[in-house]
């Protein structure tokens, strides 16, 4: 507790991996484990926000994630406001901007935002007094994700120190990856990335991973295999041939899982394009699937951000 | 109380008035007075449900039976999230098992759900671990709407066993008819269906009601008249031949509701199609019409499903 | 709390500022004053309103207002269902008296409306049993408005008596406008109004004010400048030339605003169209500008009001 209140005097926002500290990715996936617990109880209620108030400002849907943080927030004892803001016709920035400040008035305790432009979170957290806690932002960071796709493995492999972790899919536009990158180097895993050229940065090997774009190479050894969503829009146009011929050369088969570490498990996170990146069996193989795991323990890591964020 | 605990362990899931037993739905309505009393008075909130977490998952728009089940939730303390699915673009079965899979990971004690599909609650139920209620499924079940006209006509009538009850109109594809045929004839009561030929389905007698095709005949010594919700895309098309033709031969005028007992009482869903099924005044008349109480009773019932089915 | 409850019993809806004595203006300001506090502190949740239950009905769209009024209502405990009615094909009259009747049989304490025909809540408030707060209809009333820009003015100002207010911009359409000038003129302040010949009503100076459709002559020796948003359908048709001629006339720049006081502050409802009716450095400028204070006690004078009005 003592060191709750320490970070949160430092660390105001929860904008991205990159910006976070061994000491605090700790600190958050230890929290979250109480939380866990809490969640599969029969009541699932405490007074931890009671009194604070939290804004969840969404201009991208999200079925998954928004609920995630609406459930934590209540659960924690907060009022909640959920705000779905379609901005087609609007100019972007001036929105942005014009509702933060509106908002920033209602004295809100935590505003989680998600963006479909990078960066937006940071701009918006230098406008507001409250702690903001990016849910989401264009092809930048996706934090909670990675926390809890992080907890998800120690809370299956026991630890993620030493783990090799292959990362496959549209990893140029997939804040998923970048988040994950981060965190799991910091966490001491080493990261494989595996797509196809057209979907791979150029300056990939400069965060610290080793690139493929082989799926059997690319998965040796490795005891985690996340894969990524294929967003539809990515299948028009010149970065892909065909949604079959992904499914052939990139698509998660048991045959392609063979490739892996034995007691390679599964990751995604959501929601599936079943065929597509992956096969749909192996999806549901609660032997091999963490994909359950993965949005349960996104509720607790959620709680535990909102928490230790919350000013 | 003891009784309760026995109900919660057989029966889950609230899926339908078909797989009710009597018991069952009398205490449900039992139940629901209480919290009749509890609507009315000065202080509308309980701690029953503290701790529990009841998803509104609609995947059809419905202003009145959301409203009144996101009210019941919360004030029996529930902490309640609504989620507005349109699938328009979406294979259906997927979204709802994706879905599905998800907030179950998410550990909610009650889903209630709406959906175009007949039977998709019950595929829902079997893949949750939380009580599933239905809210109405396709042309199938809306057991909660017929649970508040039971409990409007007891608490109108003084009982349901031996009264005589029509239901007049789109009987075809009804989830509303089907419901209250069911817990009418279960509680005791002689049910008349009255409908157009297009409207009416095939094999109506094999559920035990006398059927109509003239309201004259159908309305005799009826003791409630219930009025079906003419679904505007039904007016397209071969089922009708115009509006004002189908006003005029089963919509329900001051002169048609005299083939029915002195004291007939009037009911409808809603909402209405003032003009078209029945007349407006007719439908405002406090005298006859229980169209208000319907509304009323609907919360408290809707409290009794929700306390009596949460895991 | 004498007081508030003679008020309560004499005043049950608050339909706009026409209605309301000096008296209960003045209680409502005096109410809202606390508020302040507590949405400044570390704790913003009171029991006041704990078993109550507050529909925000809307029928136009509102981020701001109807923010405002949800996180009013969660901060006093009520329990806050929003609706968000887009009624493009329906008959409005049918939907907004059919709604009002379904929503009062719920036993709901407090209905805060928003409707694009003038007039809308006093119809509903016919219709229903709890109390109706108007959060503006039509060109007509938006009476918290105009009750937090007091607020706003007495908190900046030390009083609103015997200030000269001046108003700019669409009165001919402006609910907040017209709101205002009661209320402002009831508080004892003199206002001047001042329009385009053809965004002015005809009979303005009934109403007690001295009109303008000059900025210099308008704007002589005023305390306080309210600039009103121009509604963008405006600038179709013959209201008005275009945007940029609008500005150069009647924009408020860092020029026009040497017409008035030396210490002028100035307000504006929001949204703001920068540009058009104001100059986006003045709007930011937190020397001059009173747009956040606005926001803020927004919320303050909606707990206030629904704390007042609550049956």
């Amino acid at each position: 507790m003592a060191r709750s209140k320490a970070i949160k005097k430092q660390v105001k926002h929860l904008l991205g991996i990159q910006n976070l500290s061994v000491l605090e990715a700790k600190e958050i996936l230890k929290e979250s484990q109480n939380f866990i617990k809490l969640n599969r109880s029969g009541s699932k209620k405490l007074d931890v926000l009671r009194g604070k108030t939290q804004i969840n400002l969404f201009f991208e849907p999200s079925t998954r994630t928004q609920s995630s943080f609406d459930l934590a927030g209540k659960r924690l004892g907060a009022d909640v406001m959920s705000m779905n803001i379609v901005n087609s016709a609007i100019k972007k920035g001036e929105t942005l901007m014009d509702t933060a400040m509106t908002l920033n008035a209602m004295h809100p305790d935590l505003i989680v935002v998600r963006h479909q432009d990078s960066g937006a979170p940071n701009l918006l957290s230098q406008k507001v007094n409250c702690a903001v806690i990016n849910a989401g932002d264009g092809t930048r960071e996706h934090p909670t994700q990675a926390l809890l796709d992080a907890l998800t493995i120690i809370n299956s492999k026991g630890k993620i120190e030493g783990l090799r972790i292959a990362i496959c899919g549209d990893i140029k536009h997939s804040r998923v990856a970048r988040s994950n990158i981060y965190l799991m180097n910091m966490l001491g895993a080493e990261v494989n990335v595996i797509a196809p050229k057209t979907l791979m940065p150029d300056s990939i090997n400069q965060l610290g991973v080793k690139s493929f774009t082989s799926m059997k190479k690319g998965l040796e050894s490795c005891d985690i295999v996340m894969m990524l969503r294929l967003q539809n829009e990515r299948m028009q146009g010149s970065f892909l041939p065909s949604k079959r011929e992904y499914y052939e050369y990139f698509g998660l088969t048991p045959d392609k899982l063979k490739y892996a570490s034995k007691d390679a498990l599964i990751m995604h996170p959501g929601p599936m394009n079943r065929g597509v990146e992956i096969d749909t069996k192996l999806a549901d193989d609660i032997n091999v699937s963490l994909v359950k795991e993965q949005v349960e323990l996104g509720v607790a890591v959620r709680m535990a951000c909102l928490k230790l964020y919350c000013k």
